[in-house]
């Protein structure tokens, strides 16, 4: 990966660089084999094949059938197209349900739609978390009512790493006949995702989240599932998603997806184990250090985030980036809004605390080295800011 | 531009190769530079910048201001947001209107969901258009009422290339304060617009229609509009639509823009002149062939669409294949489906008569010699179809 090199870059899931082999499969159809997939000529179809050749594999990756697979612009499309298309579906079959549930610590790609819903009439539920970030399935299963639409919970959070448990909310949401969608974007290529046996009904996930390129995702929604197509048009994605596809992109998506699941095993195992190096460090060595989210297997592999008591997160990213580290203080959608995380708050967290937080997301081309090296000057950078009488209370 | 040289391209509508000079400004954002642009260090904020120099690039080929552009994923995306932006907008004001006004001849992507917001409740007026596909301002302007939320006129109509007169238009809908947009994904990089001038409110392209990449397009709103985002989440292009940047497409999408407007006033004789050759050809040596749509500076520079009376235009498609040239009947997004063209019934065309139309849209690369061997080709593959008894009579 060749990454402007004066950097340690551990700000993966923001976004990661498109690896080289999914340019080099995307690029034929730049050019060379450019044809629009619905035209009509050889040339056309052979893309059209293409087209259909990466749904499959997507499929094949998610645990699915490709007629379920409809590919869209990225993470946010999906998620707000599972709102609104799940709402509207069932609205069309002449039974509307008016009531989502979800969880306060989900995306903005979620939050501000269902915000958006709730003031146009729908009732939302929002699920308590507990300390880590996690939702209890007994209080899915007594949110759950006969008008419920939707249940939308996030995969893995992404500001905390902390992993949803899946198969029971799946199982619940299935016994209860109600479309679960999750908001896979951070879990994808990350996590070991068999949609059908975690009986999800829909999943949202985003290339570039996984080293493919940015502008292309998919929405997953199971057979059967009442939905609505949100962009009209032409008949592309079976009626379900107008555009000219982007087959550059599809191709990408699906190649980088295949290539995330290689070595699946092994990546997991080595990214954990550096994941634990630097958290196992960073509470080791810096005073007031607080490990945010969960621990163990109900956290993503390469991510690790903490909040550093008495010091703005905002002014350690300054310092960092001065050390050639590249990090964050949580999602890149809310990056310098000064706000603070309103998963932190939902996990309990007050004000002062959750502006102290700082995200590390590792990715496949962090070295051992790169972690020794925040744990080199992370201490120290705290330390100082800390004596510098730099604290959240004196600003404030 | 490398393409499959076996064969003439003539289906530039329905999508053109990536310019190799376009591909080399996206690379660098692919990897070396793929910072997510939201994200708050120096390398991020530089990727910022690309992406609102992108912006600046746009809007000032548009004749806009920079704030006025929403980047999206495409035509398709960018019509839909017009119409359910705009009709939000004044809801969201207390002033809902229910009365759009459109055409005939739109593409589906108008078409489609303005029929969806049609069995909602809106009122949709369709203004006639003549024999060319024109619509008459005198109509538009009896047609608009108090509550018209939006007037939605192609600008150059994708299937016949007949180009509206947009400027009479725009002067009719700013004098009556209705905000007026106009797909433009055919129009854009071919003909000259100032937007400003043309007094348009809202404006979608495609880059992939102009040597750009697929999977990015953009809308343009005129500051003041009514407008309500339709993909929320996380606060990119300043909050109308949500989702991490596709930099390396919008880059795409500026780039190719500029260059489809150099040396313009060259490309589009030179156009005009291959179109015309096209046209007076065919006309004159291919029996029972009809132009269909407006000819001279009221087409397209690099559309030339028929008719040819008695055989299937999917006839047609496949023995041009045959002999290595590449066209359409109409809409990719339509293609193979056998049903006449809605555009050509709403020009008073009989359906036996729609469904022998071929469309031949020209490219950059098209020389005079591949029109040429068209004209050698044509006339014998029709009159060969004619006297094949394979009249479209005899096939119903």
């Amino acid at each position: 990966m060749e990454l402007e090199n004066q950097y340690i870059y551990l700000d993966h899931a923001a976004t990661t660089p498109l690896d080289p082999a999914v340019l080099a499969a995307m690029t034929p159809y730049f050019s060379a084999a450019f044809f629009n997939p619905s035209s009509s000529y050889g040339p056309a179809k052979t893309n059209k094949k293409a087209l259909e050749t990466a749904r499959a594999t997507c499929a094949a990756i998610l645990g699915v059938q490709p007629g379920e697979i409809i590919f869209t612009s990225g993470g946010s499309e999906s998620d707000n197209l599972a709102l609104k298309g799940v709402l509207e579906g069932f609205a069309n079959f002449g039974k509307p349900r008016r009531h989502i549930i979800t969880t306060p610590v989900e995306h903005h790609a979620i939050l501000n739609p269902v915000a958006h819903l709730a003031e146009q009439g729908y009732e939302v539920t929002y699920l308590p978390v507990d300390g880590a970030g996690r939702v209890n399935p007994q209080d899915l299963e007594a949110a759950i009512r006969p008008d419920t639409a939707l249940v939308s919970i996030i995969a893995a959070n992404n500001e905390i790493g902390t992993i949803q448990p899946l198969a029971e909310l799946g199982e619940i949401t299935r016994r209860h006949k109600v479309p679960f969608h999750t908001d896979g974007v951070q879990a994808a290529g990350m996590l070991e995702l068999n949609l059908a046996e975690l009986k999800v009904d829909l999943f949202s996930l985003s290339a570039h989240k996984f080293y493919g390129p940015r502008g292309v995702g998919l929405l997953y929604v199971r057979r059967g599932i009442p939905f609505a197509s949100q962009i009209l048009g032409g008949e592309q994605e079976r009626n379900r998603r107008a555009g000219t596809e982007n087959l550059p992109g599809i191709i990408g998506l699906a190649i980088a997806l295949r290539l995330a699941y290689q070595d699946h095993a092994a990546t997991t195992a080595r990214l954990t184990g550096l994941r634990d190096r630097l958290i196992r460090g960073v509470l080791e060595q810096v005073p007031g250090a607080v490990l945010t989210g969960a621990t163990g297997a109900e956290r993503l592999p390469n991510h690790a985030s903490f909040c550093f008591e008495g010091v703005f997160g905002e002014t350690i990213l300054l310092e960092l980036e001065q050390a050639g580290i590249l990090c964050s203080s949580g999602s890149a959608c809310a990056a310098g809004s000064n706000e603070p995380s309103h998963v932190l708050l939902a996990l309990g967290f007050d004000e002062d605390l959750a502006r102290t937080a700082v995200r590390f997301t590792l990715g496949r081309e962090t070295t051992q080295a790169e972690i020794d090296r925040v744990l080199a000057v992370l201490p120290g950078i705290i330390t100082d800011l800390q004596n510098l009488d730099n604290r959240v209370e004196a600003v404030l």
